[in-house]
């Protein structure tokens, strides 16, 4: 049994839960999105449930549906360094854009969070789809897409650069000869590129699991080749096993390009879960999102999306014709994503609102624990993923379901570990620790 | 007793004291300088004291002297917010720099930082004095020092409209209507100025405390225009009582110009403290403190700041000429106060090295609780300040010396509270909470 194959399971974090308007069930705490023991509460439950890490999503924009959607959250760095102070084993993942943050800040956070954390630290790479985010930045025009997936590259180039400007014993604190640090073996980085100009080197040591595990979540063309560089967690939206499948190929086989093995990247679609006891419980639940769900605020969101006017259609019609992928500058792959099941699956409007409130592009699904166990363990074992990001569509309720009830199935069928396997992130993924590339220049 | 003012103070937090070469010593614990742990036990070891707050320095640059330097330490957000899970009621102020960052994610940290420990945030506002900071981030020359102010101005104001983009009663999270936020509660802010475009609102709701505690840390010119305006805290470094006096009356007088009172700022100069339980065991302690410096490390660091080449000088001869105050770019007000300090005390060369060492310019002092009492007291007493900010030149071991000893002197005398007096930190400074400045707009 130990020697079987064992998914990844990641603990995708926000308030309410990921269906658009589960703030509005009964056993919700919209009123507690800012409150640290709520957040510290569902971590813990994570962690004792084993769980690999929590995910925490992010955006620098409040967008334009605060006042239906339980917006307005803690930010990650600070919501995920106070966790730290009050968890011991579980991971913890950021997302941060690339496209409106500094390299010299970024490396330092994380290496910051790597540190205080033991070596827990994650990074969700991202190059922001929203489109008014740049007016929040002194910016007149928002990155396109190819000069987005440019700067994250050297972005993230360039901050390996940084947690390795320390090598690993730079430290020496030698009290009798007063040397603090053998400054041969601190580097500075002198990197000059396109975008960023950064001399280094950082003001931190190097992290201790040398750079915290980097997660890659673009799926489109740029994403996928930016993730088969640099990325070690791949997390995608895919609706079915035969797509998931293909984009599990396709990301693998780009792979040996950058000199990298299968093993070195972990694809782990989003899975938006409700958990019964029984399927008419779940089947209930689910009901009871549907009916929470504010039909002007998906028309909003989903006319944003997919660049349309929802809201001069029948709910109860089909969604009309939608633009050519190649016209959208965001989040173009999930744009793909949902052209492609509209059309495969005939959705009314009405249908469409349901499916993106649940999931918001994401695969959704209401079963038992077997029958979530199933469906897991179906994508698992058919080459279309190494794990899976469960996105409880109510919490913290949903965790606690998912926690009590799909995690010990999961364990019984030997699919999933019973105990965190060492003491960091990237030991617990089984990634391999990276060897500095600055070490022994002199 | 109750009614008499009583003094503010704020414990300066480092890895091993702020004595430079303080991590030689036997209590030194350098190789800790990234250990969450470590940290914790100082935070909570200053709350059960009924420090003010646990006040962080910071930079975006190692500088040349970590070889003999214990430098490379946890970055502020992050570490405040871990031990924002691990505290209850001290304040937690970070140094953070407007000449380097983005206003909206300044707003949004504090914010978070804000939020998660319940209104216990503080922002010490500085402009970054240090020479090569603007190479680590695309920049070929660093701001000159009165646009690196007007440029503070613009980002401390901004920053209060983002804060105020929400209003206090914005959240309402009524799941019968289904309306999570009054939107009219919620405003853009369509910022234009000279150095940032910023649409807003922000993307969390207003901090518990309206504003975080706006501490403001120049001391020249414009340094102290902008506390004037902004600040609630004006840390400052201050040698002698009559230089102090006559700072504090300086920024006092400058508030009614902008319709603010005396009591709405508090000027807090550094205190580099050295506590023996005898005078002879602070002696000892200091003695100590003075073998353990390396005399290039005091050479480099002097000669950088004072841009004077001191390696070319004997060590126990006199400090050569300095030049004008009016061509210094950087620290300005500190290059100012030590030539003063230097011409007036007719120092050697050896002599500077040991004040700069154990105190960067603030005053140093070592003695018995009842000899630092004395000083302390005489500094409030006469019009030279509201407090203090501790800076133990040894750490743990000298914040333990300080809270045991001079603190429960300080509670004798009257001089400092027993109790924390708030639920924050802005209550326990007795600091009012800023209105909304968009409040009622529509």
């Amino acid at each position: 049994m130990s020697s079987k194959r064992q998914m990844t399971l990641h603990f995708f974090m926000n308030s309410t839960g990921f269906h658009e308007t589960a703030w509005r069930l009964s056993k919700a705490e919209p009123e507690r999105v800012t409150d640290l023991a709520f957040y510290k509460k569902m971590a813990q439950r994570a962690e004792q449930a084993k769980f690999h890490s929590v995910f925490l999503a992010d955006g620098y924009d409040l967008g334009g549906s605060v006042k239906h959607q339980a917006l307005g959250r803690l930010e990650p760095y600070t919501l995920l360094s106070a966790l730290a102070a009050v968890t011991e084993q579980i991971g913890l993942i950021a997302t941060v854009s690339t496209s409106y943050n500094e390299p010299y800040h970024t490396a330092r956070y994380f290496a910051s969070l790597d540190h205080l954390s033991g070596g827990r630290a994650g990074w969700n790479i991202v190059t922001t789809g929203i489109g008014k985010t740049h007016l929040n930045f002194s910016r007149e025009e928002h990155f396109e897409h190819a000069e987005r997936y440019n700067r994250a590259l050297e972005f993230v180039q360039l901050t390996t650069k940084l947690w390795d400007s320390w090598e690993d014993d730079a430290l020496v604190a030698d009290k009798g000869t007063g040397v603090y640090t053998d400054t041969e073996k601190i580097h500075a980085i002198n990197h000059k590129g396109d975008s960023f100009s950064v001399k280094g080197p950082l003001n931190i040591p190097r992290p201790p699991q040398g750079y915290p595990v980097l997660a890659q979540a673009g799926s489109s063309e740029e994403g996928k080749e930016l993730a088969a560089r640099t990325g070690e967690i791949v997390y995608t939206a895919q609706q079915t096993l035969k797509e998931a499948q293909a984009f599990y190929a396709d990301v693998k086989s780009r792979l040996s390009r950058y000199g990298r093995s299968p093993d070195d990247v972990q694809i782990v679609p989003g899975f938006s879960s409700i958990v019964g006891e029984t399927e008419s419980e779940a089947k209930e639940k689910e009901a009871e999102l549907h009916e929470s769900i504010i039909p002007e605020l998906g028309l909003k969101r989903l006319s944003d999306r997919l660049k349309v006017d929802l809201f001069s259609y029948p709910l109860d019609g089909p969604v009309p014709q939608l633009p050519d992928p190649e016209t959208i500058n965001e989040t173009r792959s999930r744009f793909e994503l949902m052209k492609n099941m509209i059309e495969t699956e005939k959705l009314t409007i009405r249908q469409l609102i349901q499916r993106a409130s649940g999931g918001n592009g994401h695969r959704t699904f209401a079963g038992t624990a077997v029958q979530v166990a199933d469906q897991l363990e179906e994508w698992f074992l058919n080459g279309a993923c190494d794990g899976f990001v469960i996105r409880p569509q109510q919490l913290p309720t949903g965790l606690d379901d998912f926690a009590r009830l799909v995690i010990p199935e999961l364990q019984r069928r030997g699919l999933f570990h019973t105990e965190y396997k060492g003491r960091t992130l990237r030991e617990n993924l089984g990634l391999t620790r990276p060897s500095n590339q600055f070490a022994g220049q002199r």
